[in-house]
């Protein structure tokens, strides 16, 4: 990959997909809009509703990465500890703000319901982190430095990317083309590692499936060029 | 958690799932079967099909958790890296095995296909490692240290998990309870707090929902002890 595409790394909190009960959806979801916007997520992390795992992380992908997406803990509850351990991995004291404050206070007189101590500690927010919007459920994500911090519950999940992926910066979209082919993966890996070589700007996977007992493999090209990607793909339909 | 529970690790080695092309079905196969066997499933990382990255991540997960499992990039093609990445990070040369060449020379001689170069490169095993075995497409993972390097196919991925966790020291697996309660987090999570104090030996997480325009919370307590969870429960159901 060129240098200058912009790059992105996750961090997923939350002992429900540790645990095998809930089978990821925020991380899927995320990689296909980061693709469609031209930026490559390099990296995903998975780790446990625990401060220092969430602290240790977070410092690591920020610095390796351009972005970080976090997703889960920073709802009501006592095991919702995100905000706490984004503002201690950056020294920012975190507290209720109003502006968030004011949001959520809005929503629960217009809904009827109370806005209890639970609920404010969602106003709770890292000292010089901006707001993201939820259209959802109110209660905001917040972005400091290159870390914007999201909700879990997909639905909100979604719409917090759907806010945030047009403040970023894209690179050039890629250009992939998938090709089937009814052959295994060791019939084919010869001439398909001849063809990489030959296009070093081009990415090549490939993926073996295996259906009603015969094997075959999914050839993805991908690449900035789409001439490239195209001229690749014609020579690999030739050859195989 | 008692520290005596065994923890492990996940490294999935995939751009496919980094680009969202594919939806992650391996990690959330193995945080079921590892929970079942009273193994702490820790942490999970993804990252893309790059030596260095691979080095890295492989080291960081084998040092600081008991057992790591890797999935993908144990094929026969260019994109096929994982053996020779394991084999750096623990600075063990790799070279074709004979055991595991003399597998796949049987498996291709009755399935009429050539055991080629392509092929010959999954029998590439770093010294030290044991093999394990791939009921599936008979490809051998390998075992080296504490880490377990398996396929990323899932049928393929699934049936060497079956060989490997009966060679594992399981812990006492954990009791959970989930209770449906149709009020939102906002509401339970004052006296879910308070009920998550009194019994510190639990882990208590809640996972809001929408359903029907109405907000609701499954809340799920864990533990080793069933007696303590029931009690938990019981007093959870109780209270609201």
């Amino acid at each position: 990959m060129p240098a200058a595409r912009p790059t992105a790394a996750m961090l997923v909190i939350g002992d429900e997909i540790l645990s095998g009960r809930t089978r990821d959806a925020n991380m899927h979801h995320l990689a296909g809009r980061l693709t469609e916007a031209g930026i490559t997520l390099g990296e995903v992390r998975v780790v446990s509703d625990d401060h220092d795992a969430i602290v240790a992380a977070v410092r690591a992908l920020s610095e390796a990465w351009d972005t970080v997406f976090t997703s889960g803990g920073i709802g009501p509850t006592h095991d919702d500890i995100t905000a706490d351990a984004i503002g201690a991995a950056f020294g920012a004291a975190v507290d209720v703000r109003e502006d968030a404050r004011t949001l959520l206070a809005e929503h629960y007189a217009r809904t009827g319901s109370e806005l209890n101590a639970a609920r404010l500690r969602m106003a709770r927010i890292p000292e010089g982190a901006t707001l993201i919007d939820n259209p959802v459920s109110i209660a905001p994500g917040f972005t400091i430095r290159n870390v914007h911090v999201m909700a879990g519950v997909p639905a909100v999940f979604q719409a917090m990317v759907a806010s945030v992926l047009p403040t970023l910066t894209g690179g050039v979209p890629l250009t992939s083309t998938s090709t089937r082919i009814d052959r295994g993966e060791g019939d084919i890996a010869a001439p398909l590692g001849a063809l990489a070589q030959d296009f070093p700007d081009l990415s090549m996977g490939s993926y073996p499936f295996q259906k009603d007992g015969k094997f075959g493999t999914n050839v993805v090209i991908r690449g900035e060029d789409a001439a490239r990607v195209e001229a690749a793909t014609a020579r690999l339909k030739a050859l195989l």
